[in-house]
């Protein structure tokens, strides 16, 4: 079992890789080789699976294929460029996105090998006057340009699936917390980090209300989903094959408790309140009352609690 | 006003540019000129009202920069490969259908005139176990290559016209019926032509049973609504560009006694029956239950009887 992480280098890619490797198995085969994609040096303890890192420019065809050959078997395409960074430079949204995922599904296309392709859409592509709750098949009205070029991959990896190009599936990712690292673009970046630094022993700022709902995942959960994503049998999902990963919806202030029932009183006073419009204008058209039925039906999970983010953090990032 | 069809030589644009020609005004202001994009010979009656036309490759960027001028104030953009066309030949499907409308969405951009832009779109982009009615805000889960592109289409004038780099639009056309002239490569071909030939004194084929059920328009009211579509106040739309263009849903046998109840009983005998079910495949997929609320209370319309759609094809198309 050959497999391809694209964005590999990223929180969630070197976690999947991590679980993959702990695994050592996938779909019933044994993983003998998995490629991360976008870094030089993975830096993954590899056991018995090959690890390798490769340059990879998925707005530039002759990369991608590259790193797509005939002998790769699972591709995980989780490259993107983030809500926040997309919505300020519409082109580098409109290239990476869109067009990447689309040379992603053409390489598989012209090869003819029909591989496993799990690529990671998001909760962004709900918004609008749709009715709450969302979920599978709740009509796709993003506001946000990201939103929409991942909505634009949903329908293309469907579509090259239905054609029997790729053997593909898409999973909407909840909001990942807590992540690990530094922050990134992305305007959810304050939903780990006002947890995260605190647990560090350093200040957060806090830019929306404790009262602020969201729809969250832990990154241990979200690797183990995409494992499971890739296992499902394609004529289980019927005539669509995209899914909502599992999540829960929490409050700030639910999220800030369960900070305080695993690691005390200290880290809650290390948060700084200042609301900020712009980025609420962003985060407040996001949807929080979503369902994952079908996924939950096919196996995928969220977490218990939100004591269990902030544990499997503890236990997996802090340094 | 000046006015742009892309896909001009279509029946739909031919239609279009007519009721435009006739009216001689749109959205308040004087119509000055139309441009025909992809014909010659716009073969038109003008008036008052320069016609020209132009020939245009929408896969061609620098041929949409020709036809998009910083003096085009509205675009109708009705250019696409049809749906049986882009499910054989899938790479012409994706160049016109997707990149084409992005072209001429991204001309648009660049251009910084924001000109209203009215795409149309398909209820090819319903499918799949999409619980009945669908409409407006239905989950969009096509399962052709067509109603994918539309899909894909209609999420991007949506996000272009939320950047403010259009005041887009989008219809989703029920199927046009009776369509004047010679056959295409659309699936819903026979829709038109088991009527059409038969009331020109000529055999036709019905390749499905009389109790098939689909979702029809005639042109004269497809063009009228064209022009209400342009003139919607942009508020009026919201958060969501897409319309559902009205239609009414019937039977073949429906649309037969309709013919014969206003041409008479010799055209009925001119059908043959013959079931095709490479043919029924595709079409068996696609939805007749479907709610246009949202259009109506906007101010789109459709027939009152199917002896409409028959009586309209006599008066303004029967040669």
């Amino acid at each position: 079992m050959n497999i391809l992480i694209i964005g590999g280098g990223g929180v969630v890619g070197r976690k999947l890789a991590s679980a993959l490797v702990d695994r050592g198995h996938l779909m019933g085969r044994d993983i003998t080789k998995i490629t991360l994609a976008d870094i030089a040096d993975p830096e993954l303890k590899a056991g018995s699976v090959h690890i390798t890192g490769l340059a990879c420019d998925i707005t530039d065809p002759a990369s991608v294929s590259e790193a797509i050959t005939p002998e790769t078997d699972v591709i995980y395409h989780l490259a993107a460029v983030v809500s926040a960074h997309a919505e300020e430079d519409f082109e580098a949204g409109m290239k990476i996105n869109l067009d990447g995922t689309r040379n992603i599904l053409e390489r598989c296309r012209t090869l003819g090998t029909a591989p496993v392709v799990v690529f990671t859409s998001s909760i962004a592509v709900y918004g609008g006057d749709v009715p709450d709750p969302v979920g599978e098949q709740s009509f796709l009205n993003p506001q946000t340009s990201y939103g929409m070029q991942k909505a634009v991959g949903e329908l293309m990896v469907n579509d090259y699936s239905r054609k029997g190009f790729v053997d593909g599936r898409a999973v909407r990712l909840p909001t990942i917390s807590v992540r690990p690292g530094k922050p990134n673009r992305a305007a959810s970046g304050f939903m780990s980090s006002i947890l995260r630094e605190p647990l560090n022993g350093q200040e957060a700022v806090c830019p929306v209300g404790e009262e602020f709902l969201h729809y969250y995942l832990s990154p241990r959960l979200c690797a183990e989903n995409l494992v499971r994503t890739a296992e499902i049998e394609a004529g289980a999902l019927g005539m669509n094959r995209v899914l909502q990963m599992p999540g829960r919806t929490w409050s700030i202030r639910q999220m800030i408790d369960a900070m305080t029932a695993v690691a005390g009183p200290d880290p809650a006073r290390l948060i700084r309140w200042e609301k900020d419009e712009a980025l609420l204008k962003i985060v407040g058209g996001w949807r929080f009352d979503i369902r994952a039925d079908r996924a939950l039906g096919l196996g995928l999970i969220a977490d218990d609690s939100f004591e269990d983010n902030i544990r499997y953090y503890i236990e997996d990032d802090r340094g």
